[in-house]
């Protein structure tokens, strides 16, 4: 019989048990590649810019020659003519002279800095006043000051982000080794269950799991194949499972949360593989089931939509994390606790909550429903959770949110 | 000649000068809906749950039937029959009896409460033993518990979570209404473009603007439509904002920071409607210009990547959203600052950072590169703002980071 199993040493077994899956990138284009998984380090093979360039409109100068001008006394240097955007500067600038640029626009050689067109008059004649000293380096960028060949701008394992993208454009990288999407099998279980566009008749619920763990892993970045809605019978849920789990990545069975549902569940696993945890401690969410075929993962998810939707977010996403060799990372906002919320499970007790925005502080609302089913869901801005060895918390303590609207 | 905006009073423009796009909603499947703009208030029509439904395994029980009992002088209730998963319970309860009802499962009229199976024990001849006394109500979901007919579930303008679409499962919303995608028309201008797949020449640069706001706001649910990379030709230009005015809901121009261009992008926004805007105190970002023709806005952004970025960011998003009816909730993570940094412009500074967590504690690390063309960009976990009446932060300052990693 296997032990319940603590939040932290769930996770721990999932980076033990699983491992990056092997061979499993593949190139995307860059308008396909938000939101994905940069299969490997990027690199710049060019120079960022590619030429020395002005930041602003106006005259490329050699700093010296502008050394002590003022507006009383400008410098005049010797017009050398003009660079337009997107034309190189392709000769030198002799001491003495100026060379008209527009902001973005090349700068020749021998320049070292460009004074801003305001600072300047054209005096018409092929010389141009130049009324305030430049420094070296200023209004300039020089080749490569942003990237070099060689430099690694993006990290493997990174969630390509829309500034990614462009960041991948300036370096020309317009295919991307990206990490395949996971296929994951989803399938319900219950005699109870009826697709969510019929009407349940006595006794009958609507299946909640299937379609809100699609749209979650559809939002991750896995590709989901639903498997429907199975009848409690052990033998069809078993070709079920043999099938999904030749056809998918990982499965996940929702439901069954009946006591010879679960058994069932336990040795169909077994009889494929290996059963590697039965139950969790954490509320909601303990009857979960994690085993493994092979390399593949399976999971028993609890059939209570707020449980399974807990164990989804805190342990199916990062094994999916770690099958993508995905960094994850997850960020809580401080919030004040709008009533006292009590515990006393010696489990970690996760609860959703509503936020609201007060004098520049967030007030978190827990969401509270006798059933749990459906309110504790619909309209949660994020959750928070009571740590095992805490009996409860109280009115205005301040607490971590982890945001979950939006996905 | 328009003064420069604050932040605040540009975001009031958008709100004052633009409203929702009227009748722009549509039906999706709940498939299809994760992300998307709720276009309705949407009500439960049914209970659920439908039925009384036992959260437990064990035997449905009037109450009052196992006052008073104990392991010792257990009560003895006649068992009546047993309910199966799926099925109704079409019988009342006798009282002095029970019924075996598995967890889900309907409990039949005249019942009040459930008995654990760990409480009791069969007898084998018909009869239950209860070893312990329920209280009304116990383990026991009545029916409408969680909604009843006529309650809103969730408000128009949210963006639908996974656990939304657990709702609208819940309840048999399977067509949900929702704001259309808005269309977004992206031109690129700069004699200096070249697309990214392209090689530079001398004076060249790739167009960054273009891929990243199309990931952008392909991220944020809008349509794009790319026009590419248009010269700086004024009646070109003119002609092609035309045609995106035409086809789109809003135009984005990018690029054309030279004196000349904007100018251009201002004499053609005036000549199709109203200029709104010339110029947000903010940095970087200040060269923004906003304009109307009929309802449609046009806004001429930054040539600068990260200013592009921050521009679309902070003003262009919140604007699709006013036209989409969508709740903007934008969430912070305080962070210490890693090091001081510098400010003394009279504008909201933005500023990318990376995020590390150390004994709990989140880093931030200002991202700082003298062109802040792609390193500002590549690899940022978020971005914080040294407000205008600030001279700039100390190290070890706690700041408010917005998270833009994966968006």
């Amino acid at each position: 019989m296997l032990q319940v199993k603590t939040p932290e040493e769930v996770l721990r077994l999932i980076q033990e048990e699983f491992a990056p899956l092997e061979g499993r990138s593949e190139e995307v284009s860059l308008r396909d590649a938000i939101g994905r998984t940069l299969g490997a380090d990027i690199s710049a093979e060019e120079y960022v810019p590619g030429f020395d360039r002005s930041t602003v409109d106006g005259y490329a100068v050699r700093a010296r020659d502008t050394f002590g001008c003022s507006d009383a006394i400008p410098a005049i240097l010797t017009l050398q003519g003009e660079v337009l955007m997107g034309q190189g500067a392709e000769f030198s600038l002799p001491p003495g002279s100026c060379c008209a640029v527009p902001t973005g626009g090349a700068v020749p050689q021998g320049a070292d800095s460009v004074v801003m067109v305001e600072y300047t008059e054209d005096y018409g004649d092929g010389t141009i006043g130049i009324a305030k000293a430049a420094a070296p380096g200023q209004n300039l960028i020089f080749r490569g000051d942003d990237v070099c060949p060689g430099k690694v701008i993006l990290r493997k394992g990174r969630v390509l982000s829309s500034q990614d993208i462009g960041a991948l454009a300036a370096i020309g990288r317009v295919q991307v080794p990206v990490a395949v999407r996971v296929t994951v099998g989803v399938i319900s279980t219950g005699d109870e269950l009826i697709p969510p566009e019929e009407t349940p008749g006595p006794g009958q619920v609507r299946d909640v799991n299937s379609p809100m763990l699609e749209a979650m892993l559809t939002a991750f970045g896995a590709r989901v194949i639903p498997y429907g809605i199975i009848r409690d019978d052990e033998p069809l849920l078993a070709e079920t499972v043999n099938r999904a789990v030749s056809e998918c990545d990982v499965v996940l069975l929702s439901g069954g949360s009946s006591v010879g549902v679960k058994d069932a569940t336990c040795r169909i696993i077994e009889s494929m593989g290996t059963l590697l945890l039965h139950g969790i401690a954490i509320k909601p969410g303990k009857p979960t089931i994690l085993g493994k075929t092979g390399e593949k993962p399976i999971i028993g998810l609890p059939g209570h939509p707020v449980a399974a939707y807990f164990i989804t977010k805190l342990f199916v996403l990062p094994l999916l994390g770690r099958l993508t060799d995905r960094n994850m990372t997850a960020y809580t906002v401080p919030a004040v606790l709008s009533e006292s919320v009590g515990a006393n499970h010696g489990r970690a007790q996760y609860q959703c909550c509503r936020l609201e925005r007060r004098d520049g502080a967030l007030t978190a609302y827990p969401i509270r429903s006798k059933s749990g089913l459906i309110t504790t869901l619909a309209g949660a801005d994020g959750y928070f959770c009571i740590e095992r060895d805490c009996e409860g918390l109280p009115q205005g303590a301040v607490i971590q949110v982890t945001i979950c609207s939006g996905d």
